[in-house]
């Protein structure tokens, strides 16, 4: 099914795959799970899928000829094929998993990053990034004594692409960019900017830990150097994320993490290291939760990631513009009718985004609080916090009236 | 119960809490599971709490307010609190959760190295160091200037005592060794080595990945100011592991990855860095995996480590005593009687470790063959390669007859 023929998500269908949603917050408030941009919720397939890894092949990988090794080993090598046909990589060589999208940035920011920055070079980067793109890559800047610009965001929250290419010039070593910002919801022009970047000799990173659960996302089509997400935000496990590289560049690269597994010959003075990708996997790697994640793609391929983008957009512009209509709501990021990712950050005027969440609670509505892991944009938006509301595919329109109902019931208590 | 009261496991009860041990090898082999130094099996408590997090309240961790995501925070947390306690810790601050031993050990050799080393200072590893601890630190060295020495072996795979006395001297800034090595079995005096650490003023890193499955381990006891091991070889889960280190060390430490989780505050020219453990977990840590390992934790406790302790000795012994019997087979490391790990590492006259793998695994036995992650020690041994036998507490000395029947018909092939 094409996203022009799609037919919509069975939103009821759906929330039946997911047995968490039957739960009830406090005696009988059902629950209504709007922090998908933090951790997503996961299937019965994703947790039978680790279930069964544990009940019937539980083993370590790669090293062992036994049955039980050999099956484990299939299962976990071909988690990396599964997500590199996902993302539309080439294959396993461009796909390692790490622990987290935190972890892969650190890798390339570690790895990458003392091997290439030094003083009169620079990365850009930009002032909705993460924090896990934003620290990795001041720290090695600082020690490499390479420069650190910021792309800088209109009012609208989107970047400013005249500035981005003053910014870029020959100097510039790596650019990394969110895909989708996870406070703001921009969907930023990654192949734009990857054009810019490769125009001056440069690499581009994409954080993509709020773009590959919601959309269709293909690195070869944005034409990124590196890529990173997580297992936790697209219906699968906790303790894994990815991170894509061009086969070339992983292949010149120095490794991340030092020992077994990722060895070819080891004597008492130095070391090779093994074929790509194990070369970045270091140590026994995350088994079930590889399993995990291969099952949440295939859930999230026969929902149909077009279905999935379309189901996201509509359920994101209807709470977009029941929250833009309100005169005590201040909605940041695009305006509505503009292209963004499932989520909306606002404040509630007069009440802290602390005391909001905490009074939806009592609804049973689960939305974040807080400064999402971008201090540096809440500077900029002159706010200490927000709250953020972000959907998945089991989350209807009926849920975001719930919300808006608990705003009000937080706005007549502090009246 | 203590040591001196103990009645030994009941391995039936014990094996009826293990899933994967009623499968079978092929049509109707039953599955003998020797291969625990490499991955032991979980029993149903810990899968069915993982279940249970993900089936009722899987969330982000820390910054949340609603119900689930307070509900995963304290799971989580305590998570650390338990495991402190099963290793003699004084308490969450000193318990890092990384992805596996191999991860906790770059951490160290990683973010301690880099401001402790530099031309003039010295590391002292061991010859039967695994590759997680060889590698990260002579890469480091490497990039430091510093010396990299190595304790060498006796003939029984004993560390040379008199040899590490003069190996650790006032250059000695870090002492990295095997609490058990994962190939030799040895049990190598961790607290007699602190005290020649701490007289130099150098630091003891202990890796206790094959310790803590195994026996009653006492971080403060022992006196070491590191210590790492894995969740899935002590009937937890993959994707996690542990480090301990000393509050006072951890807290002078600079961070080792950056990103959510682990920021007090951040600007877009800098950053301060969260409490303690947080300030190591960057990102979203492996939640699931910490609420499996704390009750891996629970399981084991209430089996008693003196008991399971007990139980490996005499099935090591057993093992142990059977193989030695044998003229074509030759056994590395400590002699019969002496104190080992749950494990024995060999080779069949005439049969390439990896061949007998192979025909073990046709009779259901799965043990494992190569170079352990430990090639230089093998290179000492004068071997490429050794076959492996790894105990738990759901083994019994009949699967140990199992194996030995298994070489009779590996001498038979290759006679």
């Amino acid at each position: 099914m094409t996203a022009t023929e799609h037919q919509g998500l069975d939103v009821e269908a759906v929330r039946a795959d997911f047995p968490i949603l039957s739960r009830t917050v406090g005696e009988d408030t059902p629950l209504v799970y709007l922090d998908n941009a933090a951790t997503t919720q996961s299937p019965t397939s994703v947790i039978e899928a680790m279930n069964e890894y544990y009940r019937t092949y539980n083993a370590n990988v790669h090293r062992g000829i036994h049955q039980l090794s050999m099956e484990a080993s299939i299962e976990y090598e071909e988690a990396h094929d599964r997500i590199a046909r996902f993302i539309g990589a080439a294959g396993r060589e461009e796909i390692v998993f790490t622990k987290n999208t935190t972890e892969s940035m650190n890798l390339v920011a570690q790895a990458w990053g003392r091997e290439h920055l030094e003083p009169g070079t620079a990365v850009v980067l930009t002032e909705m990034d993460h924090h896990a793109s934003l620290v990795p890559w001041t720290q090695m800047a600082e020690r490499t004594g390479a420069e650190v610009r910021h792309i800088p965001i209109d009012d609208h929250g989107r970047l400013d692409l005249e500035r981005a290419a003053e910014l870029i010039d020959d100097d510039v070593e790596m650019v990394s960019v969110p895909h989708v910002s996870n406070t703001l919801g921009t969907v930023n022009p990654l192949s734009t900017l990857a054009d810019m970047a490769h125009e001056h000799d440069a690499l581009i990173l994409g954080d993509g830990a709020q773009a590959v659960p919601n959309r269709p996302v293909d690195v070869a089509a944005l034409d990124v150097d590196f890529y990173a997400f997580s297992g936790h935000k697209m219906a699968g496990p906790t303790g894994i994320g990815v991170l894509y590289g061009r086969e070339s560049l992983l292949e010149s690269m120095v490794p991340f993490q030092f020992g077994g597994g990722m060895i070819e010959r080891v004597t008492l003075d130095g070391a090779t290291w093994a074929e790509l990708p194990w070369k970045f996997e270091a140590g026994t790697p995350p088994i079930a939760e590889g399993v995990g994640l291969a099952e949440a793609a295939d859930y999230l391929d026969h929902l149909g990631m077009d279905r999935v983008q379309a189901h996201e957009e509509q359920i994101t512009q209807y709470a977009h513009e029941r929250l833009a209509e309100r005169d005590d709501v201040t909605v940041y990021g695009p305006p509505p009718g503009e292209d963004r990712g499932g989520l909306v950050s606002f404040t509630l005027d007069g009440v802290h985004p602390h005391d909001l969440s905490s009074i939806l609670n009592e609804a049973g509505v689960a939305v974040r609080a807080g400064d999402h892991c971008t201090q540096p944009l809440h500077d900029c938006l002159g706010i200490p916090a927000s709250a953020r509301a972000s959907f998945y595919v089991y989350n209807s329109t009926e849920e975001v009236d719930v919300l808006l109902e608990g705003l009000d019931t937080a706005r007549e208590i502090f009246a």
